[in-house]
């Protein structure tokens, strides 16, 4: 894998097989180029852990020929991982001012800002690199000022969408640059990397304009305040709730750290509008006629700690949910939150307010006719879907089929697949490192099989310490045993039950050595054994045992 | 609360506020009937624990009242916590001979089917008990045999609607006993209880034989093998499945354990048909033309120890996914389940299935035209919405409130509340002791709040157990300090770490000892304090520290 001379290879390490992480690396010649470096959270059984970035290893390998990181958006799917990846492999980050003004927050939470090197781009800019050229185009999405890049090789050009939808009214009045994508279109696309995120939902996603009009109607009718939630990067709703404000008099207030940053950055960028009087300090709410009010909040997820759930069980500083009350959730719970979110909801209800929760959202990727209309404009003689599970992978490739794309061509890869593109034919040619690192605080990748499994095992039955001292010239107990039990019963209420364990392991260490026997691995195996045996015939549970064998 | 003279009380002891555990308590002067005994399924903080049940504490106190349980039909969530309900209070248990046949089963695994005594109702039978009778009436629902009760009371009439549609093309060709609802709602109903489950949701659900049409037309077109999975007790689906097959000349053959019992009980009771060649064994799947095969499997929830997740996997020992396999999952997954659901269904594309996982379900539960109906028909005095979270509860009030229910006569109850019924007229009258039962293995309630914070802790950062020996005589350190750490770090990755960590307790130690602190509950305090920011500060982790400091 060392040499790629007069070959073009697509490599994601991201985004395949799963949603999040997304991270595509494209290489010809000596050049490399990355697009995107994102985060995604824990699956339900990476107890502990916080974040999950892609395996660079790769990169890491090949630092020398790596030349820049292009980024399509701001989401931290797409840039969460960044600083992981600056950390060792200091490039050029390229990408659009908004996506900029987001990325360099980040990289001040982690003291990168003053090494990085950021550079903007926008729908006009072509960057020379090696024997790339990289174009941005303009798509529409839940955020701002999001691009998908056509990058010109020598073996063609390949079209990466990043996440994107067609929305013919968008808020900013920015249309996806259809024009370019059917140009090139009609000059010949290598290869498309495709968004399969909604490739499940048939027909089309509807326009943020749709929201607009619900969240008007829902200010203009709310008797009293009404707190609406959606995600913090979601500008252009947020730009819709503070319109409607706007024209019904109310003023607005932001609570939730990322939503304060978030509004912060993209009004000093101009991403963001409101008038002068518009925003009013959090301090204030209470100061004001409800009727005369809106405020913008986090926690549009239900998560733990965010500013609405604070509100919804009566923990936030500032805001109290009173009868009268209107919460608005503008948003679908993401897969896995739905728990949090319902129970959200239950107690926003149980406060009094009026909650409204469906109907108030529209989602930022293109559903099945919208990824046909890419297909179509494009025309590719290769198809990648990317940024999906498998089986949206698999049901976006069965669209390109319907829409003539050979089946041959389709690649649907795995992290770390090389697809190679040379002399305008493609194979999968081989793999290289890919996967999975998890980080824990500030553990990158410390963090193993061995160490879940155990967290796993101990998040089930708990786990009891067993301390015995032995006498070193009789090997007689000098004391204990003493059992410690921790996340394995009520202790005040199985006080029987260890009694016996203690009995049980005092016998059973008796009787070895009684017998001769003084190895402590053959002790604590014995103890180990006897116990778990006696524990899960008296209880059906597990947990696990740490026999600690002194001597004196 | 001892008394209860001529006053009608109901009491919801589970779900209400909550999915799950249904259980209501009716009690007349000397007398009280048990509607339903659920379990439901862990929250997903209550780690470790296999079963949640109602708090029957209340039960328990007033054993001597409690004539008998009725059973509207057989679902855990309606007859899972019998066995715990019958181990404290043996009482007749009355319901229809399908549910009985389910009891039957469950008893039997506990131990408990000599002692139960179990009366079979039908739809015609009037159950006296003290001032009560009770009638049941038929209504739809996933599993055959599925009642209501008309609870007849010296205050009046209570119709307790349990799990239930209106279904005009039902499976069995029984639909419900709408005419019954109707002479009763003309005669006067003092109070409905009614299922909440899809409250939110508009419209009517669709009639089974919706289901049954998509069942035939995907066996119709499926050139090899389908497998077909759905809820285990949902007989209805599995006989379309089975006539189906039927039509069609294929075989069918069952794998999963739950499957396999609950198809035995209904056939044997009559409550599924098949003809006598039809079903073959599991041993014979391979021995057929794929073309002529059916399989039901478990699984259709995503399971991980389900039969269908283990072909998914490639870990089942009789049935191995191959292209060609039309593989159903006729279901939709239940909250909570949808990544499960999500990965067995990868897994099964990925085996190079053609995998169908949407539109091959009906809800069991009636929609909001269906709740209006059962409203309608009934036209009760007072409401009490039931089986459902507090939003349902919600929505379905605000359903009847639309249907001329006054609003000051709609009980929203929590659990435990107490609605009495005196003189024609309700109120809120007290609460009694109600709540969460947690099961882990054979422990029914040993595991609290305690126990589950530390495996919350446990399963988040791990165990540190820091073993040291000081000398009787001196109190200086014998031998350690050793640090043992299960779910923290991977040991050999962070050597250095850990070395550190031992130098510091040692230091901490040996200055305390230098202080002349010799009291142990100081030394450990120290010890842990010291560690867990020393830890903190290196790994942003907080480890639970088991300082255990012997003496010699």
């Amino acid at each position: 894998m060392a040499k790629n001379r007069s070959r073009l290879s697509i490599i994601p390490l991201g985004g395949v097989g799963e949603i999040g992480k997304n991270m595509t690396l494209y290489w010809y010649g000596n050049d490399m180029i990355i697009v995107d470096a994102g985060l995604k959270f824990p699956d339900e059984d990476m107890l502990g852990i916080d974040i999950v970035i892609p395996d660079i290893t790769f990169l890491v390998e090949n630092r020398d020929k790596i030349r820049g990181i292009f980024l399509t958006h701001g989401h931290e799917d797409h840039i969460g991982g960044l600083p992981y990846v600056l950390r060792e492999i200091n490039v050029p980050v390229y990408s659009t001012r908004l996506t900029l003004g987001l990325v360099e927050h980040k990289l001040r939470e982690h003291g990168l800002n003053d090494s990085a090197k950021l550079i903007a781009i926008d729908g006009n800019s072509n960057i020379q690199i090696g024997d790339f050229t990289i174009s941005a185009f303009y798509v529409n999405h839940s955020i701002p000022d999001t691009v998908g890049f056509a990058i010109e090789t020598p073996e063609g050009v390949v079209i990466h969408t990043g996440d994107f939808k067609f929305d013919q009214t968008p808020v900013d009045g920015r249309q996806a640059d259809v024009h370019k994508l059917a140009a090139w279109g009609a000059k010949g696309v290598l290869a498309l990397v495709g968004d399969s995120t909604n490739a499940e939902r048939p027909g089309y996603t509807p326009s943020e304009l749709s929201v607009g009009a619900k969240i008007d109607e829902i200010i203009a009718q709310a008797p009293g305040r009404v707190i609406m939630s959606t995600f913090a990067s979601n500008i252009h709703r947020l730009q819709l709730m503070i319109r409607a404000a706007e024209k019904y008099g109310r003023r607005v207030a932001v609570v939730g750290r990322s939503m304060v940053n978030n509004i912060q950055t993209s009004l000093q960028l101009g991403y963001l509008e409101a008038m002068p009087e518009t925003l009013i300090d959090a301090d204030d709410v209470n100061k004001l006629d409800p009727s005369k009010l809106v405020i913008l909040s986090t926690g549009s997820q239900g998560e733990p700690m965010s500013a609405l759930t604070r509100m919804a069980r009566a923990a936030h500083r500032k805001i109290e949910i009173v009868p009268g009350d209107t919460v608005v959730l503008a948003s679908s719970p993401i897969p896995g939150n739905e728990k949090y979110v319902a129970r959200t909801i239950d107690q926003l209800f149980r406060a009094g307010a009026n909650v409204i929760y469906r109907g108030v959202h529209a989602s930022g990727h293109g559903s099945q006719e919208e990824l046909k209309w890419m297909l179509q404009l494009v025309r590719p003689k290769y198809f990648l879907p990317v940024h999906g599970e498998f089986r949206m992978q698999r049901t976006h490739a069965d669209l390109a089929i319907q829409l003539g794309v050979d089946p041959d061509h389709i690649f649907i890869t795995e992290l770390g697949d090389v697809v190679e593109f040379e002399d305008g034919r493609a194979r999968l040619g081989g793999k290289v490192p890919a996967g999975t690192v998890m980080i824990d605080g500030l553990g990158v990748g410390d963090v193993g099989n061995i160490v879940l499994r155990d967290r796993k095992l101990l998040s089930q039955d708990g786990i009891l310490v067993v301390v015995v001292t032995l006498s070193k010239a009789t090997g007689h107990i000098l004391s204990g045993p003493d059992i410690i039990s921790r996340g394995f019963v009520y202790v005040r209420e199985s006080e029987a039950l260890l009694d016996e364990a203690n009995k049980l392991v005092e016998t059973t260490l008796a009787k070895l050595v009684s017998d001769n026997v003084s190895e402590w691995s053959s002790l604590k195996t014995a103890v180990r054994d006897t116990l778990g045996r006696y524990l899960f015939e008296q209880t059906r549970r597990r947990p696990m045992i740490l026999p600690i064998i002194m001597e004196a």
